[in-house]
């Protein structure tokens, strides 16, 4: 675990690492900040965000504003990259929804992705045990949220892995992916023509499937109404929101009249997410 | 004055535009955050803030998590680009310190630069009365800040321009550029040997020439001290700091051990110089 760069932000670190990744097979980035409270070595609970289309490990951090109130609540925030880089697969940078920069949080299961595309036990088996290893960070309290694919990506996560996240939030999810053009073209690339599959990687299918609520505090989404996005059907969070009600699953899914894709709306509400998590974390 | 792009941000309106320039001989491209009260129609206070070297009039809109507390404080932000784009003038993007990206907020007086590097009476003659005429600004209370170079135009327009800007605030600026390997270069290039029209662009002797305190009610600059152009000596905020002492000018000059010449810089003290200025434009 290499540090890249380290600025003092709000008392506290924003930080970026590289480290060679043994599930992804290539070096990975990432980035932590880290509140005031952990640079003098108190363990602290953490956020793990997915960034979406297109992002890096350092998208979050530069736009989202999330610093000044992780500092405040003395939080960490967790930021990896979305995809492998300089796997040097063909085609994996054909297309901006695709390949580089298009993880999709799953682990692929055909060729010629499934050797380096593992983003889900890149996470869970590697990145999150290597981070309490070597930082303050209490990992028996930590939430995950995320935009977009990563929206996507905090939804699967935290239904596949019980107990590892104990708060839930996202932007703008892709939520039902199996049924919209982004997630039938990653779907149909990294896991083939296994609709099974498919189903264990949608947030909506997965929600159908569980037996009681996962997460009974509540699960928060924000969606802007101006996003374009939204307009395609490519997030489709209505679908979540019926497998939620059905299930008895607490979702607070607020609608934004006005509001895009970007980090504009994202800044705007992060402050309600930050404390969605903290309230969660710390009770 | 072409509307590129709009985005809700905090109740308000980030809106990116772009005009074919009088001054400039060429398109320009500016951003605005107009708070909830301004996009309803009230006029509002504004500040201009002028970025570093290598930005654009993306980089503190997207960086500095300035949005919520001027929505909150009812302030418009106003962000030029840092130079002419397009002129190519030979030579214009060869280093990054100098030509593209590099105006230094003055009016070069020299061949080849004289004809479109004129970015003071750019911002002073023409952006701020268009804005007047096209936005819900009140350019009866408009503050000006910058950074690193910004910083330098922020003082030197201030200075300038007596009565336009009523309140001035500072990031790790350029405080003594005919001093600095950046101003030297800049200067030499843009305003050729004349040192008295050296003089003229550098904060600290045009503080030295005020025969009396141009901003009484006081200047707010922040300084990191782990800035490597701080201790590369480029920014010389000493040399300010002497001049303003000898005039009586107040200047509350920030040292924050730690901090470096980022944004992360910038986003942990910018509620602070947006409370400075809005006491002093609401007053």
């Amino acid at each position: 675990m290499e540090l890249k760069s380290a600025h003092a932000c709000f008392g506290g670190a924003q930080r970026y690492y590289q480290h060679d990744s043994r599930e992804i097979g290539l070096p990975m980035k990432f980035s932590v900040y880290l509140p005031p409270k952990a640079v003098a070595g108190e363990k602290v609970p953490a956020v793990l965000y997915l960034a979406g289309l297109t992002c890096t490990e350092e998208t979050f951090m530069t736009k989202a504003g999330a610093q000044r109130l992780a500092a405040e609540l003395n939080i960490a925030l967790i930021a990896p990259d979305t995809s492998p880089r300089g796997a040097n697969v063909p085609g994996e940078s054909d297309s901006w929804d695709f390949g580089v920069g298009a993880g999709f949080y799953l682990d692929a299961q055909q060729a010629p992705w499934e050797q380096n595309w593992r983003m889900e036990s890149y996470l869970i088996e590697e990145l999150l045990p290597l981070l309490a290893r070597h930082l303050p960070i209490d990992t028996q309290r930590l939430g995950i949220f995320g935009h977009s694919m990563g929206g996507h990506g905090a939804l699967t996560l935290a239904l596949h892995h019980p107990g590892v996240f104990k708060s839930l939030s996202a932007f703008a999810p892709i939520a039902n992916p199996v049924n919209c053009p982004w997630g039938q073209k990653a779907f149909a690339g990294y896991l083939g023509a296994n609709q099974a599959a498919w189903a264990q990687h949608d947030a909506t299918r997965l929600m159908e499937s569980q037996g009681k609520p996962p997460y009974p505090a509540g699960i928060l989404i924000d969606q802007g109404l101006a996003d374009k996005f939204l307009i395609e059907k490519q997030l489709l969070p209505e679908a979540l929101e019926a497998a939620c009600a059905q299930l008895g699953q607490p979702l607070t899914l607020r609608r934004h009249a006005g509001y895009d894709h970007g980090y504009y709306f994202i800044q705007t509400f992060i402050d309600d997410h930050l404390r969605h998590h903290a309230q969660q974390l710390q009770a």
